[in-house]
């Protein structure tokens, strides 16, 4: 039986959500995934860390309060967090990242994933930031020691995208996606669609949690530029970066837009996609879009998202499932160390 | 570089499909999947049989008129079906199973899936008879001689549904599952929502080669049903056979049913499903349903094949995508195969 030693790097909703999953399937997972997992370490900037090498327990973990410091509050805790030890000391096999975005450096995400990756340990993450802006590195820094560096969940929470097309798509030759990639944007639409004005909609959005006090980078599209940024390099061999995708949002849509469209029995959704052209190169954009009725994310609604893949063999491929969520992120991290037991494991 | 000698069962569409593959994408796949593909063997009821150890041209194989005993025409082809011979003798490392589906009893198929399995040969198939009424039987054959038994193209062609929920949904906990899965029967409802009477929509699926002459395979759920126990069986360890489906049809909608669904957002589905309640017991059932506009199968529609899964830890995910073609059913052929290569080839 495999056991997996695990770090956690970010405290916040996602790492606490895994930590929730640990305590109560790590039994089954067993039986039904082969292996089990320990977590020997937590360290968060605003948390404080901990680590131990025989394995904290995941419920206990759940339930600390989110203080400043709290981490002092356990037994051999402390208010600090020492990234670095908990990362490269901790004795982990795989670093489960899952700190916050950040759109302009990647960092301090980055560097985290950097150090595990040169220590020879397996990176797991949920951040967007290292992926979009140094993936092509991180990538070749974790084949250069032997290591994985998987990230299902920076697009569509634990809804399976880069896992779908990279393992059971093989071989359909990939020529382009769309998506509909942001959960507040789409839910906006779909609100405005029910009659609400867009800053009705926002409020709302707001209110149900989905958008943040500043919405502009879900509804301007800057959130999805990353995630097209990500899947353009993954399935289309692209190597874009962020300043690569040209990029609007839907601030500009009015309510007339949306009502001519219903009448029309079209929908306007926030489109983020790439095509790779006949000379093979790759053109993305994240924009509004018109889709008529028949097209496969015109019926995707409220905070859902949704990935239609354009392949040689197969036409259109649509998945959709959850965006956002902590349960629904945390299961991303899962289903990246299921992925790992696959290759390593055995 | 590892060649998988293959051997093909039955010369229809899909492996005629298949072979066209070989013949366009062989040298592509050396680079982009790690293996590539030598035709040692095709057996056909209808067109007799060849063996070549050392290959056979896929091109010729592609461009056989469709007359009785055509492979007699080919050097070295025989009008006669040496069925047995041509999975067991060929030198084959893969059969390719994919004759038609017979619902009463699963033959010739299964016959030849247990000569393959029994000679240490594994089988890709994209035939629903064998899976679902010997399914148990000849996954454990498989186990036993340590050879696999895939069968991606038994569900929605090569749209990934079996892999999808086996690798990346692992660890979800699966629940159940909602599907549209017969393109004939949801393209009859999508036109008479367009406003044919049901012989219209019928007629129509018949000329554009959707329908069969007698269309009660698909208007029935019976075809539907298979797809429901292997599903079933496949995703939620159920032990289900045919009869443990009830099934019932599309045929008593009326133009008024449907009108009405129209007047309220909803849509009439021919809905295929299965779950599993608390004491673990699986049902399963086959029955037209009146879906609500926000249904994530509402908005599938036309001849397009799509199934919800649920499951504890993502809620509903949902997959969508051609449920026939040759070269869509073709696919999935070379996705066991991917799969295959993955477990055994390294």
């Amino acid at each position: 039986m495999t056991e997996y030693k695990i770090a956690l790097v970010g405290f916040g909703g996602v790492n606490r959500g895994f930590a929730q999953l640990v305590a109560d399937h790590n039994a089954e997972w067993k039986v039904a995934l082969g292996f089990s997992v320990r977590i020997v370490g937590v360290t968060d900037l605003f948390l404080g860390s901990i680590v131990d090498k025989d394995g904290l327990d995941a419920k206990q973990l759940v339930a600390l309060p989110t203080e400043k410091g709290a981490f002092a509050q356990l037994p051999g805790g402390n208010a600090e967090a020492f990234n670095e030890t908990v990362i490269k000391h901790s004795g982990a096999d795989i670093i489960a990242e899952a700190t916050f975005t950040n759109p302009v450096d990647g960092e301090p995400a980055t560097t985290f994933c950097r150090w595990a990756l040169e220590s020879g340990i397996h990176v797991v993450t949920t951040n967007k930031g290292p992926v979009a802006l140094h993936g092509a590195e991180l990538k070749a820094l974790a084949r250069r020691n032997n290591v994985a560096f998987e990230y299902e969940g920076a697009v569509m929470s634990g809804t399976p995208v880069i896992r779908l097309a990279r393992q059971a798509l093989a071989g359909s030759n990939i020529l382009g996606f769309e998506g509909i990639l942001n959960g507040t944007s789409n839910y906006v639409l779909t609100q405005m669609k029910n009659g609400l004005t867009f800053n009705e909609a926002v409020t709302q959005a707001q209110q149900l949690g989905y958008a943040e006090a500043d919405p502009s980078a879900d509804v301007e599209g800057f959130d999805v530029r990353l995630k097209v940024v990500i899947l353009a390099n993954e399935l289309l061999d692209a190597r874009l970066n962020v300043s690569d995708v040209t990029c609007s949002g839907i601030s500009n849509i009015t309510a007339q837009d949306i009502a001519q469209a219903t009448a029309d029995g079209a929908s306007w959704k926030l489109i983020g996609c790439a095509e790779r052209d006949v000379q093979g190169s790759v053109r993305a954009s994240v924009e509004a879009r018109l889709l008529p009725g028949t097209h496969p994310l015109a019926g995707i609604g409220g905070a859902i998202n949704a990935v239609s893949f354009h392949s040689e063999l197969l036409g259109a491929v649509t998945v959709s499932g959850p965006g956002a969520g902590r349960i629904e992120t945390a299961f991303a991290l899962l289903s990246d160390i299921v992925a790992i037991h696959t290759v390593y494991g055995k």
